[in-house]
């Protein structure tokens, strides 16, 4: 598509009659208005003149204490000063890329893989090097060839909790394997966590930095347990790449807000954000059942999907001839949007699967919008086997099904 | 210094007895806390949903509808779909250097120039030609010799109006020769403007924007205006470019809080920004005053300084012999900090010179601070004079004085 075509579909699909699978937005409005103006308040009130001001590169102590708090919650030991503040999670993986990418130098990714992190890393030009996932997330093996295939990657980037796009969960006994096995190949760990404490249900798994704190450099953000518009992520690294990271950080922007750094540590020091959380946790686990069924309902044969025990996504694998990306332009002219799988590969793999959200629209509209999504596809795939070429009875039993 | 030496100086220079004249943050306490508070309790009131969600990459259309008002007072032309929002001015910097720079290109700069630039451009690996500044500005025959030499470069940057460091303001007639220099070599501009509306005194002049939309790329923040806490900057520049910086934008950070861009909004439309700067100016112009008062009674003879008409900076130059740099841990051991002019130059040059900030320190601060940097300053002067090789009084008079 053209970059006009692209901007003509999300002004459609920006409509409200049109039901967005597509945008992996939080579900703020659950958070009590009066929680948050409670908090604003008394920021102002007990220390304008701190939140009004620059702050130094690495942020504020007081929110580097309280993300700390909130990293022991998952069961990662941080001291504060250990710990670096950017604007959410983007852009400690643009500083990580920043310090760590040369053009040309590999960076191992998931297959697929987060869409903001393959932007954020493409900035510093390195070649990608992507690993399969199955339905217990990273495939140790694939990453175990690679290796011994590949120069020396710079780094290995993973989301090992409900990922973002394909929404599994790295198995307990593959941590290890995969902790192991990169400390053998001197290969550090990035691990990008957001999504941990929306856990839906099943005990929480311990964390890679928890596993190996010594090679694994730990991202986390408050997007998605408080809210984006703060912009308030961070980073737990050794020193010498903190050092690294502060100073980009301030080439970069010099600091992080201090109003928002302030906002996010007096709503982590209240206890309101364990109830707010325990409260979004329901929303989102509902809204996860309404489109896990409704894909049961809807989805036309030899459709797949994939069964997150938390976090925003599921992926879609397609039957065999139909196409996420072609498809799109008919999906939203019925009122339906996703984002097809290629935005998730860096070498155009991705068409026959498609990443949906459950995060943003209500029960209902989860239901009527993969309704809609499940007579798009079945029509696709009635118009695929129409248009399949016709195989003699005789050849077809020998041939692969491809 | 070693970093360790320099963390134990900035250490030192913290403390509460030591008056830093180092660094150039608002006086945000001269903001009243109830007209904030009536903002941000305003935003959370009416757009809880919209403050804690994520926004465009471009930013919030009501804040870049009200910087474009902001941009109009002085004098610039701006429609609000021609503005990016930014996490201050230094991101707008760093977007520019990410789009524009590539590893061994040339790039214009002031001599001296401000440090987050260089360090932003750094980032990028560029080539820095810098260009000497007199008491009105860029001196426009050193930018030609430099063009008629140098290999094309990719862009200009300066802060015309009280730049920083130096507290100089480009005349109107070396304005005009500049835009019409640059838009004949199809070298663009970029034309930083943190500090125009503090003027206090004089006419304000037309921003190279006015003079030449089509080759001037320029930078706004509400930093000094408002207050840098709230991190929102700007760049107004034509179509290509702003779908390049948005790009960029998107994956350094995704978007700036949309809290702080609905907190400056907000702050904008009403009116008490308005003397709320009136009473800024004032603030800082008795500062000013009171600066160039104790220069004149302390410092030694030969040093001479820049007469700022707004902003923040006076930019010393020291007598022969006195190295800014070396004499920095002595002037903190006796309680006062400034950064030494090499701080803004990539070269290595600026050992004879220093900047001086007066927006922070209270007026009779200020006063203490340069009496004491006056005694500093006078004994290192006499030590000098003391440590000159003895010259034969014969010969004394045929030797240049340099």
């Amino acid at each position: 598509m053209s970059a006009s075509e692209v901007r003509a579909l999300f002004a459609v699909a920006s409509r409200p009659d049109v039901v967005s699978l597509a945008g992996g937005m939080p579900f703020v409005q659950a958070l009590p208005t009066e929680d948050v103006l409670e908090v604003v308040r008394s920021v102002i009130e007990d220390d304008a003149a701190q939140a009004l001001q620059y702050c130094g590169g690495a942020g504020l102590p007081g929110v580097r204490r309280a993300v700390a708090g909130l990293m022991a919650e998952e069961g990662v030991t941080a001291s504060p000063d250990e710990v670096i503040i950017t604007n959410g999670g983007q852009q400690a993986l643009d500083l990580v890329g920043k310090i760590f990418i040369d053009p040309g130098d590999a960076v191992v990714v998931e297959a697929p893989a987060y869409v903001g992190a393959l932007s954020a890393f493409s900035a510093y030009q390195p070649r990608f090097v992507q690993i399969a996932m199955d339905d217990e997330g990273l495939v140790i093996e694939e990453l175990e060839a690679a290796l011994a295939r590949s120069e020396r990657p710079k780094f290995l980037y993973t989301v090992p909790n409900f990922s973002n796009p394909a929404g599994v969960t790295l198995s307990l006994e593959r941590r290890h394997r995969l902790v192991e096995l990169c400390r053998g190949a001197g290969l550090p760990i990035v691990e990008d966590n957001p999504y941990g404490m929306l856990r839906f249900e099943g005990e929480p798994l311990p964390c890679l930095r928890t596993l190996d704190p010594s090679n694994v450099i730990y991202l986390g953000t408050v997007s998605k347990v408080f809210a984006p518009g703060v912009r308030v992520g961070w980073v737990l690294a050794e020193p010498g790449v903190l050092t690294r990271l502060t100073l980009a950080k301030e080439a970069a922007d010099l600091c992080s807000s201090s109003l928002t750094q302030l906002v996010a540590e007096r709503y982590l020091e209240s206890e309101r954000w364990r109830v707010n959380l325990r409260h979004l946790i329901d929303v989102y686990g509902s809204r996860r059942d309404a489109m896990l069924a409704a894909l049961g309902e809807h989805a036309p044969a030899g459709t797949t999907w994939t069964q997150p025990q938390g976090g925003f996504y599921v992926w879609v694998s397609l039957p065999p001839g139909i196409d996420a990306a072609a498809l799109l332009p008919a999906a939203v002219e019925r009122k339906v949007a996703y984002v097809p799988g290629t935005a998730f590969y860096p070498d155009g793999r991705g068409r026959d699967s498609m990443r949906l959200s459950f995060s943003y629209p209500p029960v209902e509209a989860i239901r009527e919008g993969v309704a809609r999504l499940g007579r798009v596809l079945t029509e696709a795939a009635k118009a695929d086997a129409g248009n399949a070429p016709v195989v003699p009875v005789e050849r077809a039993g020998s041939r692969p099904s491809g």
